[in-house]
Formats: structure tokens, C-alpha cells, sequence
């Protein structure tokens, strides 16, 4: 299995996916704030999987601090907290993330327990997390390839896989598992401008595995799915708001019309860390702005006229109206969700 | 105004559209070869600019065969017609130039016409084909102009602009014509993968012409529609059957099925040259399946992975009912269009 991110001793190691595919390659964080940047720069990138570095950021922080006791190092974890929560807005399992950390550490904290039992308890809890989220993505693929079709083409947008998680995936889970099954899946990857995880590294990890990809431009997925090429889309997300809308890669959306507008089911998946019951609805997800350079330039060449205006944000929201299925490791829920997904959150149950 | 083709002494020249926006530079075609060359490899390209430059081309062979007759020429007209022909399959245009130059050849080689008088009318013919295209561009402006908002955001996709034409542009045109009469108009310009003729064309124009311009990924069109940034949609087209299915640069199909989703208007400007009443519908217009290393490098660096597969069609067809109307010289028509496209070819008349 692709190993995204991995503790070792000497920090968090990240295969470096701005640099896929031609060039599989290392970066070791040895601090939390290079953690920080290494999601910044996408070095790391999809929301399971930053909500994962950010866990194993502050179990570095606590590692490595000077503080000597509990309550020295909780101002330091507040701005351990605070960095890595700023680097990117949209992905909601970066804030899970980093309060379930702060939770183990609040009551230790509180109880007196010495920093060596705390960066201890710190550290398993993000290794947890780490093992949950692969867990997850299992359990999304055992749900959601009852779904796809026995044989035909699948589209899928952007990197939902291995290197958006811990490992497996959750839209590339779902299709890995259906493929483990017999399904005879062709997979379209959309391309996915400006930063081109589909050409790059969806293309990478299909190829790995085996399973027969296709690279198309973003702008080529109507025709294709017009030509009766696609028999379903099968995405992730960054934040699934409380009413079932979601926020995902930007070009998500305009994928999802034009599913509905030929008759093709549009699944996403996502492990449960990515629904946040807090927003209401798609319209309060924060969307970031991402700097102009990534549409503008591609490997230090511009394509653009110098000074040209340029709009580059990095996720759009999907209406739930345009969701067939959600696709979660506790089950699958059909829109409307509002009440389903409170539901689930308190039973934590199956929902076929 | 830019000067997309012209004809020298030296032959026809081209800005290379290759090169822009960060070279302007200039190739020159000295042999009808050297043109279709141009045209296969994108040098020139717009359905408009590729009609007149076969035309030049033919002007180009007549003026510089060894044949010292018509009847001498006549096998060596039909070659350099059929490998003008062969370049580019979609934008009707390019035939329709090729007809037309057969069409004065035919009868003054039939009336024994001295082979100088006959190189003589096919130039005035290429020239009469190049003013016209001007004239139609401005005649679309007109036309148009009064569909687009007083204010607002309007989106085209590839370029139709004076580099898609001798001069002015077709979605363009009507964009410039809507600016000078007072319009604020800003446009919002899909970079259009895998040329980038949005990103780097149409932004050039727009930039040298001081009319506001934004650049987005194609993927990005239906989060600024939903945003309410869209106000109207203009792009031009490659080839119009006679139920008014548009054969355009791949991409227009998404952004008529996002823009009908949005309620925003879809208006595709282009001369009476691309409507071609002998192909009944979409369907059976021949759509051009691009290289593959157009998707695969840019600036000569590899983005995916060795040996995934790619598809490149470099055009699609959208079908008449998501055009709200058609801007061509002779006037505006509101589909459906089946027996107005008809009428107007028998009249030619303006339509309002």
C-alpha cells in the first residue's frame, strides 16, 4: 500500500505529492511547523489525510517541546493548535482533528499526569487515528461498491485515494473495492486544474494498482458522459455541511449537474470526521482562496498574459439536491439528510 | 487590431498563436504546405481563420505552380484542395473556403482563362473571404451587443475572438461591440484545457483591448455562476448542423448544460460560413481527436504518469435546446432553429 504519511523517529514522513508522478520522493517534517507548511503547500493534501498530519503534528510538538510540564506546554499546544488549524480553511477533519487532540490532553492536563505519560497518550491517540482512517476507508468500500456498476466507466474527480488518506482511499476505496470483487471498473480521471491530482496522482495510483484509468481534461466529462461512457461519479469531500451539502475540489459541482443531467448517480465518500453537523447548510463552508500562481504557471512556465485577473478557488459546494448516495463508513444515507445524518451521529449505526 | 493572417509577398503570414501571450512572434507559409502545416499544428486556428487561410493557401498554390495553363493546374488544385482539406476534420469553415476558391476556378479554366487572370481572381476571392469575415464580425457585434446586460459578468470559453477570425472575433466581436456602446461588461475567460486558448488568447485580446478580464479553470464556471458573477455566456462555434446542434472547442457542452442549470443565457456567435445545412444534426458532425502529449506535457514537461490512457477529443457538440439563440451577420435566431436556418439561407435576410 502507498504510504502517505508515516511517524518516524525523526517526524512525520510524507511521500511529496507535488512532485508525483515522475518523481516519487520524501519530505520528513521534524517539527510541527513544518508539518504546518507541508499542508500548506500540498506537500500533504486531502482532507482525511491532513486531519491525520495535523494529529501527528502536535504529538511532534509535545515530543520535541522544552516544556517540562503539562501546564508549561499548554500555551505552546494552543499555538501548535492555532498554526496548524490556519493553514487551510475547508476541510473540516483538520479541526476534528486537532480537538480530539486537545481533548486527550485536557483532562491529563488537568489531573496532574507528567508531560512523558501526555506526549505518550498524545502520540497513540493519533496513531488511532491514523488505524481509524483506513478502518474507515475499508468500510466505505464495503458499502459503496454494491453501488457501482458490474461493468463500465466510472468518473471521478480530483484524488479521493490512497494519498487523500492514510491509505486504500475513499472514492478511489470505494472503486479498489468493487475492482477487488470482479467488477470490471474503467476508471475516467478528470484532470483536475490547476494543481492536477487527477492527472497526477489518481492516474499514479490506478496505475499501481492495476485497475485501467483514463486521464481526461475537466471540460470533457459532459461529451464523454453523453457518449454513455459513464455509468456513475464517485467522489470525496472536504466538508459535508449538516443538510448533506457538500464541499469538495473545486469543478466538484459542475460534475454533479452534469451527472444529474444525464441520468448518472453521483456517490460521495467520506469517512464520518468529514461531516460536520455544526453547518447547517453548504453556504457557510468557508472556501479558500488558493494564490493565483497555481493557474497562472505550470513547473515555473506562465501560460497567462502578465496581469491578468485571476480567480483560483480551491473547492466548490455541491447542493445535496445533486447527491445520490453518501457513502460513509457507518453506511450509506440517500438525501434528504438532515435528519439521517443527526440520526446516524447518535447511533453511530448502519443505514442502508 | 490584431493582425491574425495577412497576405505578403512572401506568402501568408501568421501570428503564431503557439507562442502567445508571452511571444508575439510571426511564421510566414510560402507554400500551401507550409499553411496546412499551420493549421494542423494550431498556429492559426478559429473556425473563421482556418476557412480563410485554406483560401490563401489555394491563392498561394495558384501564384507559385510551375503549370503554365489552368488545365496544366487543375490536378495539382485538386491535390493542394484535398491536403487543405485533411488538416482539421470539425469547423465546416475550412471546406467551405475550399468550395467556394473550386468554385471560381471551375468556371474560368471551363472558358480556357489564362492561368495569371486565374491566379488574379483566386487571390481577389481569398482577399473578398477576408473582408467579409470582418464585416460579419462586425455585423455579429451589432447583432449581439443588445443581448448582453448593460453590467455584468459575461463567460466565454476558447477563443473566438480576432485571433479565431481575420479580425474583431465572433463571441468576442460581440463582447467589443457591447464595450463600445457602453456596456460594462467584465469577462470571465475559461483558460479552456488542454490549448489554454482562454488563458492565453482570449486573455491577450482582452488585456490589449483595456476590456476587464478574469481568468478561471473550466472546472471553476459553475461555482461563479451559482455565486450569481454570470450573467450571460457567448462563445463561438466550429460547425452548426441544420437543427442547430453547435459543434464547438470541448467544454462549451459543460458550460451550456451549467449555464441552462443556472438560468443564464447560452448565446453562440458565428458567421453564416459555419452553419451547414447538409449535416442534419450534432451527431453527424466529424469530431477531431487531438494528440495525446497535448493533455500529457505542457512546455515540453511530463504531468502524467508513463502510458495512462488519455482521451482528447478537441471538440463537442451541444445540442440546439440549451442555446437560447444564434448570433450570426444576417441577425439572431431563437431555436428552434430547423426551418429559420433554412428560411434565412433563401432569403438572407435578418431575422430579429
Amino acid at each position: 500500500m502507498i504510504s502517505t504519511l508515516a511517524w518516524t523517529p525523526e517526524g512525520v514522513r510524507f511521500i511529496d505529492q507535488t512532485r508525483l508522478p515522475l518523481e516519487e520522493s520524501y519530505v520528513v517534517a521534524a517539527t510541527w511547523e513544518e508539518v504546518a507548511r507541508a499542508i500548506v503547500t500540498m506537500v500533504v493534501r486531502g482532507a482525511p489525510a491532513i486531519g491525520v498530519s495535523a494529529a501527528y503534528g502536535i504529538a511532534l510538538g509535545a515530543k520535541i517541546t522544552g516544556a517540562r510540564t503539562a501546564a508549561e506546554f499548554a500555551p505552546e499546544l494552543e499555538r501548535i493548535c492555532a498554526g496548524l488549524a490556519s493553514t487551510r480553511p475547508t476541510a473540516v477533519n483538520l479541526f476534528w482533528a486537532i480537538d480530539r487532540m486537545k481533548q486527550i490532553f485536557a483532562p491529563l492536563a488537568a489531573a496532574g499526569k507528567p508531560l512523558d505519560e501526555i506526549r505518550e497518550r498524545l502520540l497513540a491517540e493519533a496513531h488511532a487515528m491514523y488505524d481509524e482512517d483506513i478502518s474507515a476507508c475499508k468500510a466505505m468500500g464495503a458499502h459503496g461498491a454494491d453501488l457501482l456498476p458490474d461493468e463500465g466507466g466510472v468518473l471521478t474527480h480530483c484524488n479521493a485515494g490512497a494519498l487523500a488518506t492514510c491509505g486504500y482511499g475513499t472514492a478511489l476505496g470505494v472503486i479498489r473495492a468493487a475492482v477487488e470483487r470482479g467488477k470490471r471498473i474503467h476508471v475516467y480521471a478528470d484532470e483536475t486544474r490547476p494543481f492536477l491530482q487527477g492527472a497526477r496522482l489518481t492516474a499514479w495510483e490506478l496505475m499501481a494498482d492495476g485497475i485501467p484509468a483514463t486521464v481526461l481534461c475537466d471540460n470533457t466529462a459532459a461529451s464523454l458522459m453523453r457518449a454513455g461512457r459513464i455509468q456513475a461519479v464517485v467522489v470525496g469531500a472536504d466538508r459535508i455541511a449538516a443538510n448533506g451539502d457538500v464541499a469538495n475540489k473545486i469543478g466538484t459541482y459542475n460534475v454533479a449537474i452534469l451527472a444529474r443531467e444525464h441520468g448518472i448517480p453521483f456517490y460521495v465518500a467520506a469517512p464520518w470526521s468529514t461531516i460536520d453537523l455544526a453547518t447547517g447548510t453548504g453556504d457557510a463552508i468557508p472556501i479558500e482562496e488558493r494564490p493565483a500562481i497555481e493557474v497562472t504557471h505550470h513547473g515555473g512556465r506562465q501560460l497567462t498574459p502578465r496581469g491578468v485577473g485571476i480567480v483560483n478557488p480551491a473547492f466548490d459546494v455541491t447542493p445535496v439536491k445533486y447527491v445520490t448516495a453518501l457513502i460513509t463508513e457507518r453506511g450509506i444515507l440517500r438525501p434528504p439528510c438532515s435528519g439521517s445524518l443527526r440520526q446516524m451521529e447518535l447511533v453511530g449505526a448502519a443505514w442502508g
